[in-house]
């Protein structure tokens, strides 16, 4: 079922990047898109369509978008508070929570905000540079939540975007998710303390944080991933309001050797294989041994898997294991895919991370399975894909400030500096540049 | 000549904030793009032609638009080093340097570099939770540098991109700047240790850096302002290649009170109004007295300045004197609009500054001028412009590292939190991931 290959032939197909922008549009999304906003309509045109109709008619767009295209007519449905979920249905369902799943998002929440909180920002000055200079974190004023909706609700995604951006500091942080979303969604909304939630999906959730409505404010960083049309969306808007990234389909990799246990590492690729079926579980290992071993072992465990159908596709498509002549190599391999998640399921992790240049989140030994990084070590599960881990983070508290620089310089300084400030100006054919300077010479 | 407005006047105007992607294309770059390209192609479609060929065609799309876009033919003048200009030409350049303009460059480069070696990194661990957690800062791995040319030749904007990077550790970090650079270009190239330069300009020079070709390596960071189509390039390959945001018209807002010196307030209004015709110079002072003096003093020193004439244009534009109530209520204006830079010209800048939530740059004080920072002062003169300072930072060393979070758990806390994870899973309908988890469960 999952597939061995040698390294010059996973080098052409499952180690392969395709940059998002080359991935084809299903058909499927294709057909609707037409559907919906006519003949010839792509799905970019029609997210600049809904971008540009939120930012012009506000609220009114919003409903007309919400009703053809997820459906519900909120005006009806919501007369007083429009999009906003009152407080008290949030309440109704954080109470509604079984007790055991109320702990353990509690201890979630608990962990995630723990390790959030040991993160340092670059607030420092110096005195060393004539007078002071430094920089100061200041967190967003508002950041705005995105949390997809679909069959399978994840509350847990809520609470690795909202977290990091309350231990930032920011004012306010509200929550757009499909329309009717799912009670956990609610629960979890009100066990961190989400300002508001808006029953908003896709493209017209990200215009409306984007532009601000009468009843949606303005944000000023959006963070969160969803389906084609949120992606869209938020490439689009790029340049007016602050991104995480785009995301693309979930990856994991795993690196093992022979001290390895193969129904770990198989039960970890499955994991990894049920999000979707463009989901991405490879293994490298130099030991052929273990490499079969993994491959019967994830054939026996599929069977008592309730997403097998899922499971099947993901590993066919995007997945497999690679045979590495040695760890180095697949140490190598790794960084080059620069892969969401990747697992060292060796004798000696350690040395192996250091190795490692490019990964969204590194879990060293396979006692730091993903499973746990999912939902309850602590780092935000919000990585980067798509091999973005070569110059993107994590979610993390920086997301939500931005930093601004300060120069408050002695007077002695500043005139001994401006001479030569001026001179470079004069460089630069900039006279006006050269006579401010040199009004602050002290003669 | 500068104009003196009311709050709500200024509100309406100047204050009023226009998203670049709203701005009109100008005239002459519409019908420029029409005679290149074809009737009918917009900017934006003729920026996504040149990515698209440079992606396929790599080299040869390179010298096709540089013959096309910038009449050279790079072929004929460089054969054996194509785009990249000999290491011994940025030596030659260096060389060739007045003996006091090296000085002053090596000073302000000296001064970049030691502010940005001050700034922290999150590289942090803690044991406190069970194992090891914590992030490592990865400097990325080659970075690149847009260097805009025309006539006015920028060498401060090369050593205020490059430094950062380099101060980050990034092994490799190249410039584009358009064909036939200035020899300073090539002087401070050298200067501060750059590693290739090549003469590519436009779309074409972010298609490059970004896919990658035959003699440009692609890059994981591209960073630097440029024209449209440098801009609207940027704005195409968002999510395959970090960036460093999108660039607008450069603004300064300056508040002063009756402390602060006219002419010194003038010459910092005019430094900024000499950038372009777009460029934005507002003061905002409480002080009738004073905002009549500096109108005086505008008018008077734009005598004697060489670009009077983009003066007399960028002043009329976006520029203006706002009478304030009071000094609180100016901040908070500034706040809103999250200028690029902000100079407090008052008796105590320092309480003052704390009442600022958004801006690139503080300057504290008269003798923390902008032209100061703009060369030499330490901080990177590439600051968030058009309102990003909401979201975003000056450019700055974190620019060019990405985190990765390290996950390792001790083998009790992993078989405790195992239950919790599972139990959140299951709520999720994600069986194997619930599988994984009770794999780790020590019984």
């Amino acid at each position: 079922m999952l597939k061995l290959l040698d390294v010059p032939t996973a080098q052409r197909t499952i180690l392969r990047r395709t940059p998002l922008s080359a991935m084809d549009y299903p058909g499927v999304v294709l057909e609707r898109t037409e559907k919906l906003f006519g003949k010839g309509v792509t799905p970019p045109q029609a997210v600049a369509i809904i971008l540009a109709s939120v930012q012009a008619e506000g609220d009114a767009a919003l409903r007309r978008w919400s009703k053809l295209i997820d459906q519900v007519d909120l005006d009806a449905k919501t007369p007083s508070e429009g999009f906003c979920v009152p407080p008290a249905e949030l309440e109704k369902a954080y109470q509604s929570l079984p007790e055991d799943l109320c702990q353990a998002l509690q201890a979630a929440a608990g962990r995630i905000r723990k390790f959030h909180e040991f993160q340092p920002l670059p607030n420092w000055e110096t005195e060393t540079l004539g007078g002071r200079l430094g920089q100061r974190a200041i967190p967003v004023d508002r950041a705005g939540v995105y949390v997809p909706g679909g069959t399978a609700p994840l509350p847990s995604s809520l609470l690795m975007s909202v977290i990091p951006a309350q231990v930032a500091g920011v004012r306010q942080v509200v929550v757009c998710t499909p329309p009717n979303p799912h009670p956990v969604i609610l629960a979890v909304a009100h066990l961190c303390g989400v300002d508001q939630v808006f029953q908003l999906g896709g493209a017209q959730a990200i215009a409306a944080m984007t532009f601000g409505t009468e009843t949606v404010p303005r944000v000023d960083k959006i963070v969160g991933a969803g389906n084609l049309f949120v992606t869209l969306a938020k490439q689009q808007v790029y340049g007016l309001v602050g991104l995480d990234g785009l995301a693309g389909p979930t990856e994991t990799m795993v690196i093992a050797d022979r001290h390895a246990r193969p129904d770990w590492v198989a039960a970890d690729l499955l994991a990894q294989a049920e999000h979707d079926v463009l989901a991405c579980a490879i293994l490298l290992t130099p030991d052929r041994e273990l490499a079969e071993k993994v491959q019967v072992e994830v054939g026996r465990q599929m069977e008592a898997l309730s997403r097998a159908e899922i499971i099947t596709q993901s590993l066919s498509n995007r997945s497999g294991i690679v045979l590495t002549p040695d760890l180095e190599i697949a140490a190598h391999l790794a960084s080059e895919f620069a892969p969401e998640h990747l697992c060292l399921a060796v004798a000696d992790p350690e040395s192996l991370a250091s190795r490692v240049h490019n990964a969204g989140g590194l879990f060293l030994g396979e006692r730091s399975f993903e499973v746990l990084g999912d939902y309850i070590a602590g780092p935000s599960h919000v990585m980067p894909t798509g091999g973005t881990a070569r110059f993107a983070s994590p979610l993390n508290v920086m997301d939500f400030v931005k930093i601004t620089s300060i120069v408050a310089l002695d007077a002695l300084t500043s005139s001994e500096l401006s001479p030569l400030a001026a001179r470079i100006a004069r460089a630069e054919g900039l006279t006006a540049h050269a006579a401010a300077a040199e009004f602050r010479i002290i003669r």
